[in-house]
C-alpha cells in the first residue's frame, strides 16, 4: 500500500479535487501514529511550504504586487501549490511552486536516473516519492538578473514497509543575469558558498562547478548565465544533514536576491537592453526545453503543464545570427556565459 | 572513401571554408565519370537548390524585402546554404535553408532512426549522407499563418563502393495560423492533396494523418497548427518517383502560401491579437526544441546552430495559465488544434 501518511499533508493543505475520480489512499494505508517521528517526506515537505510562504512574503514585499495560489492534484498521486505574480511592478512573472507527487516511477524516468549513475531496476514501475520547491523569477528591468531553484527530495519506496528503500537530496540555486555586474555575481557566490561551507568546505567549490556544467548550453557552448550552485544524489549524510543544509540554502534565496533586485530595478533602460534580455531570455527557454531534468521529469510524469513551464520567460526573442557589438556591455556578459568565472 | 563525387556540389556552391583546417574529401575519392547517371543525392541536392532559388524570388516577391544567404561548412562533412529575411514588410522572420550534410553517423542518431523502425547497425558509426531543404516563414500579420516545409533524401552508404546500402525519402508541409481562417485550411490541404493524388491515392490520408500525429505538442494535448502532409522512410517505389513528388510538393508551397499571405497580410489587428499570436508563436518553440526531429537531428550532428534554430519565431510569449475567453475567435482557433479537422 503506497500512501503518504502525510501529517503534513493532510492538515495542512490537500488540494481541491478537480478530477471526477480523484486518486484517494487506499484503504489498507495505515495513518502514521502520533508517537512515530515524521517520515523524511513529510518533513521535507514541511519545509518546502514554509519556505514557500516566507520566500513570496519577501517578494510581495519588494513588488507590491500579490501571488495567487493554484493547487492541482496529479491524476496518478500527489499534486502541486503553485503560486505565481505575473505582471508586477517589479516582475514580468516570478513562481514559486511546490510539488509533491508519488506512484510508480516510469521506467523512462528510472533510465534518466541511471544514465546519471543510480542502479534502479528499469524493468518494471517502482513505487516513488518526490518532494520539492522550484522558484523562478523573471524581472522586467534588464539590470536585474533571473534566479531559479529548485530544493528536492526523491525517494524510492518499499511497497510493504512504505519506507524508502532508496533516497537522495538534489538542489541548487543560480542567477542569469542579462548584464553581468561583478559585484553583484560575488554577493550572490559569496552568499552560497557561506552556506556551504558551515556543512562541507567541499560542497561549494564541487557544487559551483556542477552548476557550471549543468546550466551550459551545449549547441550555444555558452552558459545561461553566471552559476551559483547545483547538486544532486546526496546520500552521503543523515536525511537531517540534508535537511538543514536545503532549509539554509532556501532561506538564503530571498536575502540575496531582494539585495540585488534593491541595486537593479530602478535603473534606467534603453529599448536595446530590453531587445539584449529577450534574446538572453531566449537562450533561458532553450536551455529549460531542450536540457533541464526537471521539465524533462516534469513532462515525462504527467505534472501540471502550467506549473512545469511557468520557469519559461513571459517573452523571448530569437534573431537570426546575432552577435553583439565588439567591447559592448553585451559582448562583455556573452564573454563571461562562454568561459564561467571564479566569483568566491 | 566517402566522397560525394557531386557536380553539382562542385559547380555551383562550394561552400567558403571558414574553418583552419577545412574537411577535405579525402584522395582516394573518384570523381563521377561524364558518362555515368548522376546520383540520386546529387540530384536530390540540385533539385532543393532550385527550389529555394524559386521559392525564395516568389517571398521577395510579396515581401518587397531580399533574402540574406549564410554558407557554412559542417567540420565532419558537407555544409549547408541558409538564406534569411529578417524584418522584412511581410515576414518578421523567414528561412529557407538547404543543408548536405555527410560523414559518420553518430549512433545515437541511428537509435533515433531505430526507434521508429529503421534496423541499423548502432554499435558503430555508419557513413551518411543527408540531402534537405527547410523552409520556415513566420509573418508578422497574427492573421497570416506561418508555414513549414521540409523535403529531405537520407542514405546509408556502403564505405567501398561509396553507393548507397540504405535510402529513404522524407518531407512534407504544414500550416501554423494563430487563427484558423477555414476556405485557407481548406485551399492549403487541397492543394497538398492533388500533389498527392498524382502519385498514389494513398498518400494523402496517410500524410495527412501522419502529419497530425507528429505536429501534436504532447503535453499541451494540442496541435501546433492545422496539419497538411508529413511522411517518413519511403523507399517503395523508385528513387525517380520520390524525387518527382518532393520536387512538386516543393513548388506547390510558393504558390499556395502566397495566395493565402494575399488574403492576410492587410487584415487590421489589435494589440490583443498580436499578443495571441505570441502566445501560438510559444507553442511552436516549444514543439521545435521538445519534440522536432529535424532539430534534434540537427543538434546532435553538430550543424550550424543559427541555422537550424532560425525555425523559431522573432518573439514569442508564455502568459501562466492563459485560457481564451469561451466562443472568441481564439477560443475557436484552439478547438480546431485540438482535434484536428478533415480539409480537403
Amino acid at each position: 500500500a503506497l500512501w503518504l501518511a502525510s501529517s503534513a499533508l493532510q492538515a495542512e493543505a490537500s488540494p481541491p479535487k478537480p478530477h471526477p475520480t480523484p486518486s484517494t489512499p487506499p484503504s489498507t494505508a495505515k495513518p502514521a501514529s502520533p508517537t512515530t517521528p515524521p517520515r523524511i517526506r513529510d518533513r521535507m515537505f514541511q519545509l518546502v511550504r514554509e519556505a514557500q510562504s516566507h520566500i513570496c512574503a519577501e517578494i510581495e514585499a519588494i513588488d507590491g504586487g500579490k501571488f495567487r495560489e493554484d493547487t492541482w492534484e496529479r491524476p496518478e498521486g500527489g499534486g502541486g501549490w503553485s503560486r505565481v505574480l505575473q505582471g508586477g511592478n517589479v516582475f514580468e512573472k516570478a513562481g514559486v511552486n511546490v510539488s509533491l507527487v508519488y506512484g510508480m516511477l516510469p521506467p523512462a524516468a528510472a533510465k534518466m536516473m541511471n544514465a546519471r549513475g543510480k542502479n534502479l531496476d528499469t524493468t518494471k514501475s517502482l513505487p516513488f516519492c518526490a518532494v520539492g520547491i522550484s522558484i523562478v523569477m523573471h524581472p522586467s528591468n534588464p539590470h536585474a538578473p533571473t534566479i531559479h531553484c529548485n530544493y528536492r527530495y526523491f525517494e524510492i519506496i518499499d511497497e510493504k514497509t512504505n519506507e524508502p528503500v532508496d533516497w537522495w537530496f538534489g538542489g541548487g540555486t543560480d542567477l542569469t543575469p542579462s548584464y553581468v555586474y561583478p559585484e553583484d555575481a560575488i554577493l550572490f557566490h559569496q552568499t552560497y558558498k557561506d552556506v556551504c561551507d558551515k556543512y562541507d568546505a567541499s560542497f561549494y567549490p564541487e557544487f559551483k562547478k556542477w552548476c557550471d556544467e549543468y546550466f551550459f548550453i551545449k549547441h550555444r557552448k555558452e552558459s545561461r548565465g553566471i552559476g551559483g550552485i547545483f547538486y544532486d544524489d546526496l546520500n552521503a549524510q543523515t536525511p537531517e544533514f540534508y535537511l538543514n543544509f536545503s532549509r539554509d540554502c532556501a532561506f538564503a534565496l530571498p536575502k540575496v536576491y531582494v539585495e540585488i533586485l534593491k541595486r537593479r530595478i530602478n535603473q534606467p533602460f534603453t529599448q536595446q537592453e530590453k531587445e539584449w534580455q529577450q534574446l538572453r531570455r531566449g537562450r533561458y527557454v532553450e536551455f529549460n526545453l531542450v536540457y533541464d531534468r526537471g521539465t524533462k521529469f516534469g513532462l515525462e510524469t504527467n505534472g501540471r503543464i502550467e506549473s512545469i513551464l511557468m520557469s519559461l520567460p513571459l517573452t523571448a526573442r530569437w534573431e537570426y545570427d546575432q552577435h553583439p557589438l565588439p567591447n559592448s556591455p553585451e559582448a562583455e556578459s556573452l564573454k563571461i556565459f562562454q568561459t564561467p568565472r571564479e566569483w568566491a
